[in-house]
This record gives structure tokens, sequence and C-alpha cells, in this order.
């Protein structure tokens, strides 16, 4: 923790800063400059660093506190060299294969449902996507089947042999989607609801944390940081967009993030260009584009008939073209050393 | 709803989109344009909007589809043109006094809490406002005292006769903060946590919902219209700052959006400038503002000792700053043909 | 300065950023902590300091460099405690008088800029906007009356006895405006057109500095500091909305930078709320707020008739509706212990 | 262009934009719903849509009016299908090879410059990037050598056989940099600096357009438009990073804006990762994905010593780590069946 004091401050007050640090644990290290006094404050005590660095900040003659350390650990690549992996069905998250995760937007029957995911599984693919639990901005709009979404995705699952991952928005829910999933999705509107976190973070699952699209890198570290931290280490992180003032797309997916949390985190990285983009003609340039960034696997939407899709048919891509999808991103995966699962 | 057919499209095309128009219950209008046709579709079918537009502008003759109706009823000023007063214990929220709501961010002890609750009581003001669940960034962080914390606020709001606003996370603590508070708070990375949305819209407690920080206006009102479509028409809305480019304050407090809810809604809109700048150098200032702005109400944290508060300090003003607050608050209340309660 | 080392620097690397540091003419003092090393770098050597930042930060083993002093030095109030006050004609701004600066987006005719001048003089202000060289998005748009426009704001400000305020927009084109106007409005797109900032800066006339829709306050200093350390000191700051994901107004008006701007600098601030909302029906309500915010004037757009306006005329406001808004921004001006000139 | 009439719009009221429209040269189509009559205007008139639309938001009894064509043409894939090809020296951008560009931020001596000018002639590749005019946030960093840079840039040029690209900041300094420039640079802060687009256009040296930092899809297009209606067709679009609330990278790559330009636009698409992320480490993954986006061409930073560069070495690479660049994006270029020239 580094403290800027202000310009006009006094040897009292240089003196009171550094005995607040000395209180909280930390040693204490001036730097007295032309214009202006530092002080650094060095240790790793057990005083939460986030409220220092707010009281700090609310006194008259300090300009400024900044931290040092990062606001994360057990996700940071610094505690953990080796890139996680985890083993979902047949398949490795975070090994040199990228893993396609491919299905619905929404889960509305059976057979629509199955159809999509003897394709997934006829191209060799091993997990299918599809909401039971739906997120809707308007409370008009259709919110999934629920657990008969659930039944049917599990019902298809066991026939294709394939693995499930499906949206849990509520915390009294998790125990519920556990039964029937094989990976947790949490969306971008609750990366930062603690409570369903927490739930997650105690139970078994792997999850697949969406980034908020509001929210910093260093914050949806943190989000992951409450699954680990809660005895859940299997957790994946979800480049799906963020918010920004441009409107030809639905969010901004920022594919630098991908590189940038390979970077600083251990955990695998998947990217959603169907919510990224929110326009299917977009999806397969994004897709090629996400696995020459470093991306670990894909969320893609796919539907056999998008335009009478219940959801989201703007962005869902066609049978014929999660096909081309398929075959131009093996291309760019062999590019750059990977293959595609 | 408005088609805008893409300059390619062919007359069997057009009548694709004029059949499935119909056979969503519209009417159909279209207008052959120089360049483009263009389509309305005319009516009040039951179907989804949303998913209709959706639908369209996934056909490769579609160029768009727009929506013409507003995505929300119950919340929208059209159906309701007077303004909905809430009255909480001795004050109606919406009429014409503008409510001061203040205490800590955080409650952190029944002897802390009661100063502030006295000072708030001396200035004429009639709400308490302290956290007792605190959705906190990092998971090491002081989460709040929780049912303590609420037992806290209780017994200081009995003893000084306040009312209580204080926040709830979890869908599965609606009821038990309900036992103890006035008004429910609904933060803002919960704006669209719809599951605590709908179990605050069966409830009959008054909500305050504040504005995701990524939130369009639009959407704000929708997460409003889950609470007012279950039941509940008890919501006040509560900006309080965007996730913005800017960094030298926390958040960039939107007081043009108090203005537009005001035409556009006809519920009660507070403002809390306290997180919406993030420094409370900042607080008296845009606390005059947004009465200037038309606002029905302020959430102001307030703390006898900020450099010492667990959480916020940086952002709390002190007791002498409040009383200050109060003071030219009441000027520009006035100045708006208002007063300050 | 101070830099944070990589947890794995070694005594070697550590000693290469000593001695790039104190080649730099810096004193160098050494932090070592549990986990990283820190150096502080005292001393204001001749160096350009963000190139020394990016050159740290460009080395394996250095986490991150970071600046303590600003980068800014003449704007701030640090160097100059007393609010700047610019005499324009009969009025001071940054004086106790907040001051109206009003007419239309474009200069239409001489007909219709008297028609709104005189509205301007009657009602006691003494400043008249116009556009004559305008910055439009479509190359399709009307572009302004150029020199014939400037001709007639003169000729009108002579007949009415106001000064002007008119935007310039080339390089090329100050020594001109500024002869026919009294301040010269650099526009939001232009707030980084150096070569324009060191041309105005070269001459003598006040300069209004609009914010660039996507700058931080700290580079809309910056930007100051172009025209000021040029030798022109006379600038005065006008915030005018920011862009943000929000679409119901045109810009997203950052009235807390009018008071975190006020604590930074001594220049006085101007707002706009007619670019800032992009809708007449807000402006009224922005303008109370920043008055009550703290602005030391407004800049709003006046028009006999919105509804024929050449250009921007859904953000302007009839001619009664500027005497209302002027009769109540009275009012808020006198609650906050100021006029209204 | 469609006119959403208010929903307590009179039938006068409703006639009046209908004449309004019709004096503008449009024929007019009523559509009368349930809730809100629209009005369809159809034909291409002269008047300027943009002001139409704004008049007609401005009077009370019209909730919105929405253009339905794009306001840009002659850049518009709709007005050209093939994409443009734009032939500098010996390279064809827009064509089958992806053109890479690269060289030093800022041009800082003949020496320097030559040392990383062979390495891109040895890799094969035909562009020199150099700044030699530079636009610095800061009046107090290094502002170029100017044309001192322009001769070596031009020298070490002919020396090569590379083709240049440099920055022009300044409208007075578009001859004399189109002497010795094969390609100008626009800048991101000048994207709306029409009088330079203007001056561009007026000249026939291929122009690099860069995005705004704060610019829609949409306003890129249109400020692409300045230049080609002025005569000069040889444009090419330059995507490097939008500012978002993010703030581990200096701006955020939007390479769905890549794909979307393609479909909207004939123009070739460069990509800039360098400034685009701010780091150098994550400039290779961006190349990679930009390629696979669909780029047309890439602008790199390479620096031999990054850590002495004058300017921006926190975002420059190696020529180590070209020499990798470069192999590693030729296979993702050959896996989108394209080469790098």
């Amino acid at each position: 923790m580094i403290v800027v004091m202000a310009p006009h401050a006094t040897p009292d007050q240089i003196r009171d800063v550094e005995d607040r640090i000395i209180g909280w644990g930390y040693g204490v290290h001036p730097i007295y400059g032309a214009e202006r006094t530092v002080i650094g404050a060095v240790g790793v005590p057990e005083a939460d660093k986030a409220h220092c660095l707010e009281q700090l900040e609310r006194l008259d003659y300090v300009e400024s506190a900044i931290a040092i350390i990062k606001p994360y650990k057990f996700v940071s690549r610094e505690f953990r060299p080796e890139t996680t992996c985890i083993n979902v069905g047949s398949v490795s998250i975070g090994g040199p294969s990228v893993i396609m995760m491919a299905g619905p937007c929404t889960v509305e029957s059976y057979e629509l449902t199955l159809e999509t995911a003897k394709l997934v599984r006829s191209l060799g693919f091993s997990v299918l996507r599809g909401g039971a639990f739906k997120p809707c901005t308007s409370p008009y709009s259709f919110q999934g089947l629920g657990v008969e979404g659930l039944r049917i995705l599990r019902a298809v699952a066991d026939v294709t042999g394939l693995a499930i991952v499906t949206e849990v928005m509520d915390p009294r829910n998790v125990e519920i989607v556990s039964q029937y999933a094989d990976i947790l999705q949490i969306g971008t509107r609750n990366m930062q609801n603690y409570d369903l976190l927490r739930e997650v973070g105690h139970g078994s699952k792997p999850a697949l944390l969406k980034r908020g699209m509001w929210a910093k890198i260093e914050e949806w570290l943190q989000a992951a940081e409450y699954i680990v931290s809660g005895g859940n280490e299997k957790v994946m992180l979800c480049e799906r967009g963020i918010r920004t003032f441009e409107t030809h797309t639905r969010n901004t997916l920022d594919l630098s993030a991908v590189a940038a949390v390979k970077e600083l985190s251990h955990l695998p990285v998947i990217v959603d260009p169907s919510q990224g983009t929110g326009r299917w003609s977009l999806v397969e340039a994004m897709s090629r584009a996400a696995i020459a960034a470093g991306a670990d696997g894909l969320l893609i939407e796919v539907h056999p008939e998008p335009e009478k899709a219940i959801k989201d048919g703007a962005q869902s891509i066609t049978h014929e073209g999660f096909v081309a999808l398929a075959d131009s991103c093996r291309s760019v995966a062999a590019a750059v050393g990977r293959s595609l699962a």
C-alpha cells in the first residue's frame, strides 16, 4: 500500500497516517519528496486492505492511497502457475483442445433439443448448452421451462452422451440444477450475486462464470475468488461482451480480456460470441477470432430454425451455419497448435 | 412494430414477413419506398414483442425491426399520469417534500448507529439508512452483521422514531428483512436479479430499486415493472451512478436520468450521491444538484468518524458535514418550491 | 513516481530499474516488502514523466509504474488557489455571478439571430452564442454560414451590446474568428486537436474548451494546459456530456465533473445542458442542477421556432421556455448565494 | 423516415406532421394503430434528413422520428458490392493478402528507423509505419521530429523499398506530409476533425482513417464518407480500440467492428493491436485474432529497444517479438485462406 500525502500535509498529519498504518500491522517507509511525502506500507496484515485504503482516502491530508497487491489470490497465476484443467464428461477444459459448447439459447422441447444435440455430437463435440431458467429483461417474456427444461436436457444428454451446461439464477435452485447439469452457468447479470456465488462455491459442480457486462477484469476475478475460496476450484471464466456506447452490436466482445486473463489467472477462459455480438452473421468470425486470441472454449447458440426460436433468434446460427463454423474454427485451432473437441 | 426490409428483398420475402406478422395477430401495413419496403404492424397481440423482433431480425431479407411501444406498462406515466406517493412512517415519498434518508453505510454497533440516528432525527428527518447485508467486491471484506445488524437498526428506529431502509440481496432473506425494515433496498448489482425482484414483488414492503450501474433507463423501468406486475406497487427508483470511462469519480452520477424518469414514469426518484461519486467532498454539491434536477429524495452516507468506518469511509460525510449539507439542501429545495423532510 | 517490481524480480533487475531512475535525475528510495519490492523516485527532473513510466512498464520485471504528481501544472488549483476570473464585455466569468450564454445553435439569418439576441439582452444577460462554422457528423448536412455567419453575429452583437461566443474548428481560422468573436469555443470533437489548441494558446481571445465526449477529467485539464502553457491564460472549461451506453439522452451530462474540476483547477466551469441531454424537455432541469452543482455559467440553445431550426432543433428551447428557465435558474442561483447575469 | 406520433396527438397535429413531411418532398403513408399513429415518409428528397428528424422530434406531439436509410452512401457495400483494393507500392490493400504495416511509434533517428525497416523488409513486408507529427495528451511530451521525421522516413523508405504510412494532424500539413508519405494516417483524436478530412478528401494519397475512441461504427463510416465524397476514394479504416470502463487495457479493441464493417462497407479494414491494448504482451494474440476476424491488414509498433523508446514503449514489441508475431500470424492467415504480405 502506497499513501500519497497532500502537498499541504503537516508533520503531525504525516505521523497520524503512519500511526494508523502501524496500527493495522504494516511496517512504515516514508519517502520525503520535493512536493509530496509518500508513505509505503509493507507487510501482509490481517486487516481488510480495501477498507484501509478507503479510510485513508477520507482524510483531508491524504491525496490518494494505492493498493500494490492484487485483490485476489487463489485464482491468480502467481498462486498457481499452471493452467487449471476441469474434466467434464469426456473432455478436459483448459487442456490442449478448445472445447465447443453449443445448443439452443432456450430449451423449447425434447425434439428440438435432441435435433441440435445430435448435430453437436455428430461433429465430434461433447458439451450441450441450453437454458431452462432464463433471465429476461421484460417480465412479460417467456422465462424458460424451469425444472421441465432441466429434465429435457438430461434426457437428451443421456441419449447422446453429451455433458450439459445450463444457467442457475437463484441460490435456492443450485441444488436442483446440480442434479441435472454437468456445468453450472452463472449469467452476466448475476456475476456479483454474492449469495449465488457462495452457494455454488459450497458445491462441487464446475461453474462457468460469465463476466458482468459492467465488470472490470479485476472484479471478474474477484467474483471467481468467491467461488474458489468457498471450496469449489472448478471455475471457468466466460467473456460474453461488455456494455459500451456502440449500438450496432448488442455488446462489445472484449477478446483482449481473454489474452489478459490468461496472463493473470490459471483458470480456463471460454468465449460466447452469440451473446457477445447479438448478431448471427458475426458469430463465425468472432468464434475464429476467440480461438486465435487463446480461448479454451466457445459457447455458441445453435437452433434448427432461428427465425422461429422462442428467444434470441437474432443471434442464433442454423445447423448449416454451425457446420461451417466448426469447419473454419478447426482450421484456426490447428493454426495455433490446438484441436477443437 | 416497424419492419424495414433489406433493399434486395423479393416480393415473396415481403409476403413471408407479412404472413409472420399476421400470424402473431397484428394487422399489416406495407409502405413501398424508393429503396426499401417498410412494413408497419398494428395491434396489441398477446405475442412476446421482443421475441417477434428478434425472429424477424434473424431473416436475411430483413434489415431491422423496430419496436414502437415502450416495453413497460404499469410503471409508465402514460398508464398513470399522477406521481405515485409512498407513505413510510410519517413521510410521503413522491409528494411535495424531498425526503432525506441518511445513516451509516454499514451498521457497526448499536451505539454508533444511534448516534447518527439522533442527528438525523434532530435535523427533522424521518428515514435512517444502514447496511446489514453488504455486497462486497472482495470475498475477504466484512460482509455485514446480517440479522444482528437488522436488530440494531430496528432497536435504533424504535428509540428514535425513524423508519428504516436497508438492503436485501438474497431472495431467501426477503421475509426476514421485511420483518425489521420499512423499505427494502435492492442494490445496483441486483437490479436484474429476477428471483429477488419477484420475491419483493410478492411482498408488501416498499422497495427502493437502485439502477444497475450498466442499465439503460428503459431496462431500469423494466426491472421496476417486475416488482409492480408482481403486485407490489410501492416502488421508488434510485439513481446511484453508472459505470463510464471516468476514473476520478467512482461512478458517473446521471442526474439527467432523474429528469428523464420523472417524464417517463410516475414512480418517485431518489438519488444516492455518496455511491454516485465515491468522494465525500463532492456529496454536498451533488445533493443540491439532485434536488434542483427534481429528485424526490436523497440517500446519504453519514458516519461520526468516516476515517474509521468499516466500509466506504471515502464517500461518507461527518456529522458536521451533514448539518451543512442539510442546510444548503433546504435552500435549494425551497428554490424549486419544495421542502426537505 | 512509484515503481512496483514483479514478484520474481532479481536483485540485478531491481538495480537496473534504480539505475534508469537515477539516470533520469530522480533520487531512489527502495522499499523491500514481503512479496514485492517498491521503488520510490523522488525529485522533479526534466525528463518526460509519461515516457519514463511507459519505458519502465515495458520491462518484464516491472509490474506497474505509477505517477504521483498530476500531469498538469498551470491549470491546477495547487498552482493558483483563487478562481480565475475572465472579463468579457461587461461580465466577469468565474466571479460571484453565474453567466448565461444563450442563442441559436446555428446562425441562420440576421433577423432570427437578432430576435433571440434581443430576448437574451432583455432578460439582463450579456453573452450570445451562435454557430458559424459547424461540426457535422454527416458531410451532407449544412456546415454553417462560415464568415458570413461571423459577420451576422458581430452585427447583432454591436446592435444589442452582447458579447459573442462561437466555435472555431480549423487552426487556419483562428485569426478570422478572433476578429469577430469575444470568446472562441473549441468543440468537443476538437478537444485534442493539438494544432488548434496551440493556435488558440498563442492568441489572446478567451477560450471556452468543451470536454471531449471521451475525455477523462485529467485529459480535459491537460488540453487546457496546452492553451495556458502557450501563453493564453483565459480559458474556461465547458462540461457538455460524455458518451456512455445510455441512449435515451444524447450524452450523459456529468455534473459531478463540475464539482470535481472546481476542486482540481482554478479555471471557471460552464455547463451546456442542451448538448448534454439532446432533449429540450430536460434542459431547464439540468440548468438548475448545473448551477446547484457549482457551475460558473450556462450555454443554452434558444430558437424562436425550434421545430424549424436548421440544426439541433430537438435540443433547443423556445423563447417562452428560455424565459421560464431564466426565472427558475435565478432562484437556484440565489439559493447557492449567487446571481445570474 | 418513420414518425411515431405521441399517444395524445390530435388529428390536426397528425396533419401538421404530414404537411411538414410533404413540404420536404416526401410522400406520406400514415398507419393508424390502436395506441399510436405512425407516419411513413417515402422518397429521397434533397432535404437534410438528420435535421428533418430533429425538427420533428422537437414537436410535443411527436414521440420519436426514426431514420430508415443509412446516413452514408459511397462507402456502403450497398453502393459498391466488391471490396475496394488500394494499391500502395507493391501491395494491394483489401485484396487476398493481409498487409503488415510495422515500425516505431515515433521516428527517433535515421539509424533506429532503418534498423526496424530492414527487419520489416527481411520478413517480406512492404509498409513501414512511423510517427513524425505526434499527438500527445500532455503539452510537455515530445511532439515528434516533424518535417525532419518525414525526411528520415522517406530516406529509409527509399533505401529499403518500403512504402510509408505516417500521421497528419493539421490541415495545413496535408500537402507536405503527402510529399513524403505513401499513406496518410488520420489519428483517433482527429476522426471528426472535419477540416482535416476535407483536406485529405481533396488530395489523392490513400488515407488510413482510425476510429475515434468514442465513435460508433456508423459515425466512423460517416467520417470516411467525408473523404470519399470529397473525391478521394482510397480510404482504409483502422480499428484501434474504443474507450470503455476497463482499465487493465488502454483501450478495448473491438474486433467485432471489423467483421461488422466488412458487411456494411466495401472499404478495407486494418487493425492496430498496439494502440488497441496498450500492452506489448497482448499484441501477438490480438494480431492473430484480428486476422481471424477478417482484417485486411495490421498496424504494429516495433522498436529495437522498447524500454528506451521515446514514446509508447509499453505497447511496442521487440524485433524478436515481431519475428514471432509474423510467424504465428502467417499460420492464422493461411487458416482463413489468406497470406501475409
